[in-house]
């Protein structure tokens, strides 16, 4: 009934994720709350892990990207389903580090690391530092020789891939702020400077085309470029990489409409891919390592809120106001992303009512879905709104001074918080 | 030569605020961070204090909004200067208690306060609770009955002008999610019922028209609506207000093509109208409540960063990385707002070059301005984004974990810190 595979309806009629009735939930830690199943994340992560392993004979790694949702709870099932993690950020790597995760499991991206980045990256034997320009190149090679260190490293290309998709996350073409771009012969340049340098393994090379992509073509597509690549290279310098990363991109579910492909066929179709080329162009079959994090939590998740004023506006529209909004939720503001709303605690009855949620936060923008199909709902209702596990906790901000919401996992019917709750105290604790 | 009022060039050729060199800033305190010139802020808040104190006679309050600009030392400031401060969550009316600030002077808005903001606001005795609609007023009664006390209210009330602004920061037309209708008597009808109520005393009306609003016409034709409203009340009850709030918008210059009127102006023409209305419909001059935000503070304030990269993609567009971006300045992702740019190493010097920035978030969506015009800059110089006192350090969140940047307030020429940095152990102390 419902676009999410963790959620269901008791017999009370409420709304139920990972088997515990979100009213209930709602009760227990208050509103706004963000909701994860944690069977649902561990069987994404299983899913990503066991088809590399099927399709790459073992020979490849699923990362998780941890932007899409970064705590330490998070890195740590990472950890113990086996996956790898990537990080864009100074803290994340501190978050992924600081429960003890594996450095040479960790990947790091970004268009700009600092200097202070880099040199924790550095520091710590972060596996696989994604180069994204030569500047940086430089950089991490003078912190690399500072330290007595080796760093290994991959360079982002942009393969010049457009996966229609948003304007706002399509990254793989040429007018992008990530990356090395092919057309201009800036690829093989930094990868001839890094073969010069003795602080830096160049390990393989990098590619993400783009966010919420529903089609396997872009990623086959965007692996024969890359793969040329490698062609191109082994015939003008002789080198010959070890590793491919493939990035991410696969989209998930936010309507009943979309209808995303298993992640597992992706893995089937694109190492067929991979595997057929480098016979035919002579390459050695590389490590490859994919980037799912929308995909492992997007559809886990979901945002519990309590109904406040219902204000309905005749001929025009009716407003449903809940007790969160762009602070904890910026992607409708943003985007006009879009998500299916339920009443929690009627979650049985027919979506009747065509309503406008709207946050708290005192700004017109603050909707967090226009026109949506909701039940009729009344002041103190709970409102859910599925599918915002990934860039929503992770973008939430104190836009009017609002703590943020807690984070609760649930596994099994039991759940327990993860990330406590904000307090008026902690917000305001750096101000002199 | 630059958009702000408290920006200038000094003798090595370094962009200055309030006097102090912001490359020296920028080596104190580290990029990216916030710097505001404190007498900016003063002669502003000054300005609007003055305004209201002669052309009303004393006979009115400016109301700093908050919500562009919040923390202790903001409402210090405030304080100090002897305005008012408009709260918009409990986070804000925390802030502004925790220094003492005068519950008599601060209002209370918001289209969904919670039960216990409610109940903060009645508990410390907030002047006036801006009431948006039917179910928060029968909140409130019954949280004042049972405290004992009685809650000074305004209602917030949808003037129905549209003040021609971006569609997002639109709010006094019917179709808003703030606010009692005037066409459909729903404000009427409240009025009849908080007058019912012993718990509550109603001491006037609100209205805001939305932001970034240059004309001083729809102002004065909001003020007339609601003398209007004030007098068919009057009519029809026998009840007369005692205050009347005409909310704030007042346009800043976030560039050189854009010229607002000197905020007084606003008050001599607004406060003619008013005077005039008055008189004609036989009212008794109200007490007059107006609430700048954006125009105390956005004009004040700058950021600072630290470019990185530099990507120049042939006759494409170049790319100046710089060490923050979306998530401490989302507003060009949300609103794609103009801010001028400026190398603060190199401020003398042309700006030549034609540039995009670009934030280090790992979104491509992540840029401060594009196709903007820049000094030649290169790795290491210092860039200033200017205007960016309001809704900046407000809407900031920790998207990518990245650590907020401090708030560095400058007075004479003499810098201190009022709001710290976020460190890694901060922003992941509440992960179990």
């Amino acid at each position: 009934m419902y676009v999410s595979d963790c959620i269901s309806i008791n017999g009370s009629g409420n709304l139920t994720i990972g088997g515990a009735d979100t009213v209930e939930i709602a009760k227990e830690y208050g509103t706004p709350v963000y909701v994860f199943d944690e069977n649902e994340i561990r069987k994404n992560l299983a899913a990503f892990r066991d088809s590399m392993n099927e399709y790459y004979g073992g020979n490849g790694l699923a990362v998780y990207a941890s932007k899409a949702f970064c705590c330490k709870e998070m890195c740590r099932i990472c950890m113990q389903e086996g996956t790898g993690i990537d990080v864009v950020s100074g803290g994340e790597l501190y978050t992924a580090l600081s429960v003890g995760f594996p450095a040479d499991k960790i990947v790091f991206h970004g268009n700009n690391k600092t200097f202070d980045e880099l040199s924790a990256a550095v520091e710590n034997g972060v596996g696989r530092i994604v180069v994204d320009n030569i500047t940086e190149l430089e950089t991490l090679s003078r912190i690399a020789a500072e330290k007595g260190r080796t760093a290994g490293i991959m360079f982002r290309i942009k393969p010049g891939i457009d996966a229609h998709t948003h304007d706002f996350i399509k990254t793989g073409q040429i007018d992008s702020k990530f990356g090395f771009a092919l057309e201009t012969g800036e690829a093989m340049e930094a990868v001839r400077k890094a073969l010069t340098m003795p602080d830096v393994k160049l390990r393989g090379l990098h590619c993400h085309i783009g966010s919420q992509i529903f089609d396997i073509d872009p990623f086959e597509l965007a692996a024969e470029v890359m793969l040329n690549l490698y062609k191109q290279i082994k015939d003008e310098t002789g080198y010959e990489f070890d590793e491919l990363n493939l990035g991410g991109g696969f989209g998930i579910k936010y309507l009943e409409s979309e209808q995303p492909k298993p992640y597992a066929e992706y893995m089937k179709n694109v190492s067929a891919v991979v595997r057929a080329r480098c016979e035919e162009l002579g390459l050695k079959m590389p490590f490859v390592l994919i980037e799912p994090g929308r995909s492992v939590v997007g559809a886990a998740g979901i945002t519990l809120y309590t109904v406040g004023a219902v204000k309905d506006i005749p001929d025009i529209r009716t407003y449903v106001s809940i007790d969160g909004g762009m602070a904890d939720n910026p992607r409708y503001a943003l985007y006009n992303a879009d998500y299916e709303v339920v009443c929690a605690n009627k979650a049985a009855e027919e979506r009747s009512e065509t309503v406008t949620v709207a946050g708290k936060c005192c700004e017109s923008g603050d909707l967090i879905q226009e026109n949506t199909k909701l039940q009729k709902v009344e002041p103190g209702d709970i409102l859910a709104v599925l599918s915002t596990g990934a860039y929503n906790y992770s973008m939430a901000s104190n836009y009017n001074r609002i703590p943020r919401p807690p984070v609760v996992m649930v596994k099994d019917g039991v759940s327990r918080v993860v990330v406590k709750r904000e307090t008026y105290e902690k917000i305001t604790e750096n101000d002199i």
